[in-house]
């Protein structure tokens, strides 16, 4: 259990300072171009996404998410109690990560975001960008779990462009963010609508990849098992 | 059949939301800059094409596109009849991918594109980018069917820059964009000459295709069944 | 033999019309700004590059470059003979790629390049830039051959901006490029010293391979003989 | 021993090259917009680093970096004395690398950085920056070798951005790129700053990495003898 909680740690370290680094870097060289900044933003995380899941999937089934974390405990791969350490040690080790980015940027450490991210259009952008996440990693992860990392990679790179917010499609991302008020920021009080709608998200694609994937991943474990 | 059909619904949602969307994103975002909204679409539509492809593809064959359909259909594939079924599942789910878009963009939701797209250029670009895209995947789909996924993304990669029309490639797709007055849109007058000339390149691509790949893949076959 | 050569020939027309299509339509969109355009014809180059030699590559070897089928014809894997033909094939049908870009982008068909691409700092360019792609090949060819799509496609991704010349590295697309008066031009009389670095490039690169490469090589082989 | 050495020379020298040139062109294009400058040598930099690193892999290890060849050492996977050898071999080629790149961009050869990299910040960024990449490759290289050369390029693509130094990460480049006053350089005063903090961040990753995947390793491997 150590194990897999300080690799949960690392890989949400590294992709939330990914994340909001990139952020902070990206704006600040851009030039008031926003699409810019957005595109590097954008390469910047699905590359490290790629990396911390194909470092730690081993490890911890490499989470960084509580979206993707009760996804797994409603199919039961994980326990409701590890699943919740899980989530803290996400949220926490993200918050340094976050931290590690203010100290690399000269930023004060403790800050919050004034970023109002708000409204139907992307409540339902978190919604769409959560379900599709969780379904992509429940489509794969018995047939072709070698694809994840790019899958997800590559999935969120989209995402950050066909969603109106961006696509966060994560809680603990979503929390985190707050705490920094730079490009990538939300403002704290916009955040429980934007898990609500993450968690909305990730419950409906649970239930429809069960409905889709069970019976012919039961057909290639009997196939193995043959 | 209905999670084939599901999936091509899945697929095609993601993927015509992907297209349509990125190119709102990017245009609100690039300031004017056409190359730069350009090339956020581009990432944007790689990216989740790869997503799509790697996800369903072993539920319904991945096809989300028309031609694509009717290459299968003509080398007996898919029946005809499943091969239609296939088709509406796809216009009817890109719609919703392309109103989904609208509600996340807080665009109106019905509308109807304005954006000229005619003329013999862009018909070859149509005609040389369908026939390219459909005998990519017929060159890939017996001897390296894994490298599809990647294949695919990277040829509509590189197709949104070197055809003048920047290779929709797709007619669901094309019916689609009409429905959106953004980025990505065709008027509706200009539709029926894009899917004309994709359709040729897609035939045109299955007959080449079946000479140069057959019986390279009948040998496999036999190799494998040794 | 023939389906080689068309193989050879749908490659050539594919990557030669991506390289100078995406070069026509990113100077079109870029506003000016030399640095975006040349982005966009470096990520639609590399992808097309995947394309083609992931596509073809068990058809014909995927060349589509004099140079890599001098190198094959030094280590004798392929004749003088046929090797003549490739080239003449790459050439021809990469004219057709060109003259397509044309007509898709409504420009005169027949036109001559009028870009000076010249001086030592540019020869050296093609010289480094060819010895490293003949060698990348002749690295992956026998160990890792599933690499050698990608690694090229990324290799001539990093060239065209770590060489002075954007690394054309393949004398037939030189010679076709001089047929376009666009981005990717070059002037007539600046191709031959352009070829003379790539050749002397590709000559280099066979021979330090060969020392580094083969013994390894016959290893391998002699273990998947036993 | 010889052919080890002369790949870490080759790897090194385009490596490098490709840091620094890219750099150059970039700078040169961007018209004054540091972020459009930075993608492309973002890009540029993660292509080369594939390139090398899958090419030359199986014959020295493809380490190219002082800090990786430390952390081997560390873990008594290459003597100290040929570690030596690959230090300098990498500090020279790359040299050789960076002056190719003047050459090519008709710069003067010899010449120093005047670019200031100093402060905390900067120095969180490389140890940071060190501490993810050793960590990445120490992950990867008994369970998942195949996945190094793209998770090493996405790690440094992503790397560029979410650290302030731009994530030099390599003693090395460090070294070399004080001999390039160009986009990629930094002033000789501030190496040896650079240096501390990579040299730190990579001996803290082998502790951890050795807590984290020594016992799963070592499972692999007898599973792999039974």
């Amino acid at each position: 259990m150590p194990k897999r909680l300080v690799a949960e740690a690392i890989g949400s370290f590294f992709l939330f300072a990914g994340v909001i680094g990139s952020g902070v870097m990206a704006e600040a060289l851009a030039g008031g171009n926003v699409a810019l900044a957005l595109l590097a933003n954008t390469i910047a995380t699905g590359a490290i996404l790629y990396v911390v899941i194909v470092m730690l999937g081993l490890v911890s089934g490499a989470h960084f998410n509580p979206a993707v974390t009760l996804a797994f405990a409603l199919r039961r791969e994980i326990g409701w109690c590890a699943g919740g350490a899980y989530v803290v040690t996400q949220i926490a080790a993200g918050a340094l990560g976050a931290w590690a980015v203010h100290v690399m940027f000269d930023l004060p450490i403790l800050q919050f975001s004034t970023k109002a991210r708000v409204g139907i259009g992307q409540w339902t952008g978190e919604f769409v960008a959560t379900f599709g996440l969780v379904f992509t990693i429940l489509a794969l992860v018995r047939l072709r779990e070698s694809a994840i990392p790019t899958a997800v990679a590559l999935y969120i790179t989209a995402a950050y462009w066909f969603t109106s917010s961006t696509s966060f499609a994560n809680p603990a991302i979503t929390l985190v963010r707050s705490l920094s008020d730079t490009f990538a920021g939300i403002a704290p009080a916009d955040v429980p609508g934007f898990i609500a709608a993450q968690l909305a998200g990730a419950v409906i694609a649970v239930a429809l990849a069960g409905w889709m994937f069970e019976s012919q991943a039961s057909a290639a474990r009997s196939k193995s098992t043959d």
